[in-house]
């Protein structure tokens, strides 16, 4: 491969009619973020230096505002006549890379994965089985000796899908004029025929497009599906929890921070608590809800690039407020003899110990616990298996059983982690 | 600098004479590893490759046994006539290096930055203000234009001192040849004057030598000394726990493994608890005791190059057990009524939590949280500090006030590690 690609240039100048409404395409959020912040942000990771934004001029104050709020920096070119499409655009930027460049479609949405494998060929980046758009609406590339031979959408038995990413050397340029010369309009797919591109296969990576409103939404869930972290989750956030936070998220994600879900989650935790002076039954539910919501914060940080470590903590340590708060008062409202009271105290240090010992092993060896030792996965007492059973168990009537239950299940828990990880250590 | 030394010569045929016994000086043990031991995982973390080891051949089954059973592997040149200097050691060791190369006395103890820094270097390297060996019994330098011009032990108004590692290449042995031809014993000394070796001033670092038993010791304490971590430290620890325990594991460090002092004060800090059904002053007494001994593992294990983040890992969660069941004990001999539980989880759950607070930072950020963030170890609440409390509020009777204090203390230090965490994720 003929050295490191450091720029990129995205064509934005589409009209995106579909859509409706007057924000291009690039421009609008999906889970939180703009398509275009997405691509930008994975592309500054990805090494490239210099972005070249083909645009409409009528948007230059938008996508400059754009650039300014978010830190990014890009060239811009103007194509006055978007109607003349986008291999027009392509053209125009002729005089703004120098040398090899990544040519991205402005209203595609790529994962990492999917660009840092892009990088690494020449062409056109197909996809022989997308699984993430509908084959039916995505443009179709036949291929012989790993050349292009034909591509458009009405292509019946295609070889694979045209992914709208390309690694391209300033040659194509000359093959841009020739058409420009003689045609009004060029589509990127006459120049990709006229000019034979190489393929380059990237196979099963996320990418998709966005063209109309409902491609919106199912992108939108796509993201908030992938932002599931999922290592800690225990049976009770598989089955349930992240089947309706992953709703919620996608649903909120464009209008709540990571923070408004955190905040609001703990809220609700604590309100939980207090609620127990009213009704056991009914704090015991929203308890449940609270912890449902508990993966609403990290699925939207995580699907709109907001993660933070500083995020991540003080969640962790709200989630042990709430735990405490509720189960002490819990125990408190249901008038428990002083004689059982150490077992309240094993059951909430023993609900913090089970955190604190995963995430002691983190701040020790510097790695998830649950990635290095799997088989801890499978062992019961995580925090949604916990919540899960005290709504259980004190719907039934059962509160004594359930502090018996957690102070004996979490140092047992504990007991094992120790355990798994000395076993994990020695290997 | 010419190059990258990659191979070491250290000299250990030395006779020994002050030290009584038969083990080789290199072979005796300075807080729980022999001196070679520690010289040898330096070296290896300092990219050293090969390892030339002169030995008078009756200790030859000892170095042996030495190399395999810690793993390293070294190549032996013999001296016979260990009456004949060390100069003539240095001397037998030609044909087994090969270009430049690191000398080192086998008797030296030497701390990771003065070798790294020493490598840097060309010659002898020399320290103006030795702060780790008696200036009396070390060996002087006399130095003009960057030269060495006289050297001995008797030497009056020295430049600086010999610190008995050097980096030399091969024209070295001209001089060792020259010498070896005309004189019967050689001592390092005559080489390096006839040599006019450059010198290399490696200022403040540890290093030091090992001729009696006393120095034996002087060298253990100050590796022990050297062990303390101390970012997490509280006031009780800097003024009171760390004189005692830094004594006790210079006394130990020889005889007991870091597992072995994880393992005893967690059995005396259990048995602190227990002894509350007893004596609940003399379990306070205890208490502290085990808070003390809480260092001695760190200390032993830094001190003997054996720290791991898994004895860490456990160590902590011991520690949190320990707290818990010396409280809930204290609580319950004292026969609190169910009115005044609350507080005690509280306070217990406060103890757990300001380690969970700092820990899991160290799990989301990867750094200390002491380091990052200096303020935070102004902070009261540590845990040297609420067991020195407890013990005083004990023994004093006032142990409702205890719990009061510390519900309240932990809480209100975990708050502000929250606010002192977000100010300088802020900045």
């Amino acid at each position: 491969m003929p050295g490191n690609v450091t720029q990129a240039v995205i064509l934005a100048a589409g009209q995106g009619k579909r859509m409706g409404g007057s924000t291009p395409k690039p421009l609008l959020r999906v889970a939180g973020r703009e398509i275009l912040y997405r691509s930008l942000v994975l592309l500054r990771d990805l090494g490239i230096e210099k972005i070249v934004l083909v645009i409409h001029p009528r948007h230059r104050e938008r996508f400059e505002e754009f650039l300014t709020e978010n830190g990014f920096a890009a060239e811009f070119v103007f194509n006055e006549a978007p109607e003349r499409g986008n291999g027009y655009s392509l053209h125009l930027a002729r005089s703004a890379v120098d040398g090899r460049f990544l040519l991205l479609m402005g209203d595609h949405l790529y994962g990492e994965d999917f660009l840092r494998e892009a990088l690494r060929g020449e062409g056109l980046a197909v996809d022989p089985k997308p699984r993430y758009v509908d084959p039916d609406e995505a443009t179709k590339v036949a291929i012989r000796d790993g050349r292009v031979t034909a591509i458009g959408k009405d292509l019946t038995d295609p070889d694979a899908y045209d992914t709208g990413c390309f690694v391209l050397g300033p040659e194509i340029f000359a093959v841009t004029e020739e058409l420009a010369a003689a045609q009004m309009a060029i589509e990127l797919s006459d120049v990709v025929c006229r000019a034979r591109l190489p393929v380059h296969e990237v196979r099963g990576k996320f990418w998709t497009d966005v063209d109309t409103p409902a491609d919106l939404h199912r992108a939108r869930r796509l993201l908030v599906a992938r932002a599931v972290k999922g290592t800690g989750d225990g049976i009770i956030s598989r089955l349930i929890n992240r089947k309706i936070s992953t709703r919620i998220s996608a649903l909120v994600a464009n209008r709540l921070t990571p923070w408004g879900a955190t905040w609001l989650t703990f809220g609700i935790g604590v309100l939980a608590g207090a609620l127990n002076a009213v009704s056991p039954a009914a704090a015991a539910v929203l308890y449940q809800v609270s912890s449902i919501l508990d993966g609403v914060d990290g699925e939207i940080a995580r699907a709109s690039l907001r993660t933070s470590p500083f995020g991540g903590w003080v969640d962790s340590v709200l989630d042990r407020y709430v735990d405490i708060v509720y189960l002490t008062s819990l125990a408190a409202v249901h008038g428990f003899p002083a004689g059982f009271w150490p077992v309240v105290v094993g059951a909430l240090l023993g609900s913090v110990l089970v955190s604190y010992t995963t995430e002691r092993y983190r701040a020790a060896f510097g790695e998830d616990m649950y990635r290095e030792v799997p088989a801890l996965r499978f062992v019961p007492g995580k925090r949604d298996e916990r919540i899960f059973l005290a709504m259980v168990l004190v719907l039934l009537g059962f509160v004594q059983e359930l502090f018996w239950t957690l102070a004996i299940l979490t140092h047992l828990r504990v007991l094992l982690t120790l355990f798994l990880g000395y076993r994990g250590n020695r290997r």
